[in-house]
């Protein structure tokens, strides 16, 4: 439903996006929620190109800094994944100032370098979760719907269905955990259920960077992990003959993390929502 | 030249190469040096092949124990690249007897993992460069000559050019350093020239490698680096826009790293002899 006035700001921290889709996210938001429309403002710098990036490093950063220090804003919701979330880490983290904390965010991929990030310097409401540019995907409405309600209301029928209260969380990308590991951003997940998720990468290197994942001392102490879904995977020139649950279950009980099974998220539209730390706080 | 009765062993920790790779590399022994020829033994498990490894985990570990752990040979080579030594970490690393000190190790690439974790356990013998595979190369007996030249007589011809005395250097694959960074197999580069070259990947994903790689507060602790040669460069959907020395220029800058220059090591036949530590110890 969410509240009268929800204000909603989305910047792009990696990829841009066209101008075209920040007009049909708004559509939709009216559509569902007539009476109670959150506003959601997008910022310039979402239609920017610099290269493979939405602007450069600055003009990135910037956009960040807008949003996430503007107390009149409710949310950050990160506009899409590709590649540059963490080439805004260093700079961009020092400067944010208390309403920053105050803020909720929202996002996954290559977004959550800065979930991370964020979570790790003590953030509360961070969480994983679809972004405008999954409008893109075949029956994306249900995923900006869901991805709308959580911000708005924090509905608890948007959460991944293990989620529960009590019990601290976090979700990444395997590919950009396994980036954050090791650095000043990698957050204590120390209790936490893990959940993972991959697309587009050969099944080597997602056994590589499970290896990477769980050799690593603090994710060692995380209460269990889940595995989200790997989709779109690479052929091998030599097919590597494991599944991704083969390979988790190899890690998990070589590293002694209990497997939990499997999680509801991953690139697609059923993408589900799951909070970090504790969803009761 | 080579002393008398020089003994290697060559194991294969990632992929499996041709029984008639070892004869090539044999005969090429000899004709080199006639009268002091090293014994060059492969191991069976060589050949073997498991999906897409050379064996099971617990072949390739048993391998590389029984090579490093014999008295009897002076250096181990490992056989070739691909992905799998980080698989035997975990479980060969405890079971290094003495012997396994007393020896030189030679590679690169996926062998990185194992060069790393031996360096991280305080074995000083442990160099970067060509392994038996490289054959398979055009031009291929110049990178075996080389690497034969150094483990027979530690020659100083074959290191890289700007390795020098009282120095201590370390060499690797980007994408293999990643995966070490966090983990228990990571070494101390502290005041270390650090060497770093990679092959096959997109632009896109160096960057993000080396956003990680000189994130980490320990590489932050290294005299410089150099970056050897990043070739076949995997086509990017948007072109990223900048060369591998844009980027290691950058990332260098941004995390007050000196940025050295090339080094003159890679995925190629010219890929020159790094010995990790000092070389005059």
């Amino acid at each position: 439903m969410g509240k009268t006035g929800f204000k909603i700001g989305v910047m792009a921290p990696a990829a841009r996006i066209e101008p075209a889709l920040s007009e049909l996210i708004q559509n939709l938001a009216a559509e569902l929620y007539p009476e109670t429309t959150p506003e959601i403002v997008f910022h310039p710098q979402c239609y920017l190109s610099s290269g493979h990036f939405a602007g450069s490093d600055n003009e990135r950063s910037q956009a960040f800094l807008d949003i996430a220090n503007d107390p009149s804003i409710d949310a950050l919701w990160f506009a899409r994944g590709g590649y540059g979330a963490a080439r805004i880490l260093e700079t961009s983290l020092p400067k944010l100032k208390a309403p920053a904390k105050d803020k909720l965010y929202l996002g996954y991929s290559d977004a959550g370098s800065l979930l991370g990030a964020l979570y790790n310097n003590g953030f509360t409401q961070v969480a994983h979760g679809p972004m405008p540019a999954d409008l893109n995907r075949t029956g994306g409405e249900i995923a900006i719907s869901r991805a709308l309600d959580f911000l708005t209301s924090r509905s608890a029928e948007t959460l991944e269905p293990s989620v529960k209260p009590s019990q601290p969380f976090a979700a990444f990308n395997i590919t950009i955990l396994g980036h954050l590991l090791g650095t000043p951003y990698q957050p204590d997940l120390t209790d936490h259920i893990l959940m993972l998720e991959e697309v587009s990468e050969h099944m080597y290197r997602i056994d590589r960077a499970l290896f990477h994942i769980t050799s690593n001392p603090n994710i060692r102490k995380v209460a269990g992990i889940r595995l989200g879904r790997c989709s779109d995977i690479l052929e091998n020139d030599v097919d590597f003959g494991k599944t991704e649950v083969d390979i988790i279950e190899d890690w998990c009980k070589r590293s002694d993390i209990p497997y939990l099974g499997r999680a509801d998220i991953g690139h697609d539209t059923q993408n589900k929502i799951v909070p970090f730390g504790k969803s009761d706080v």
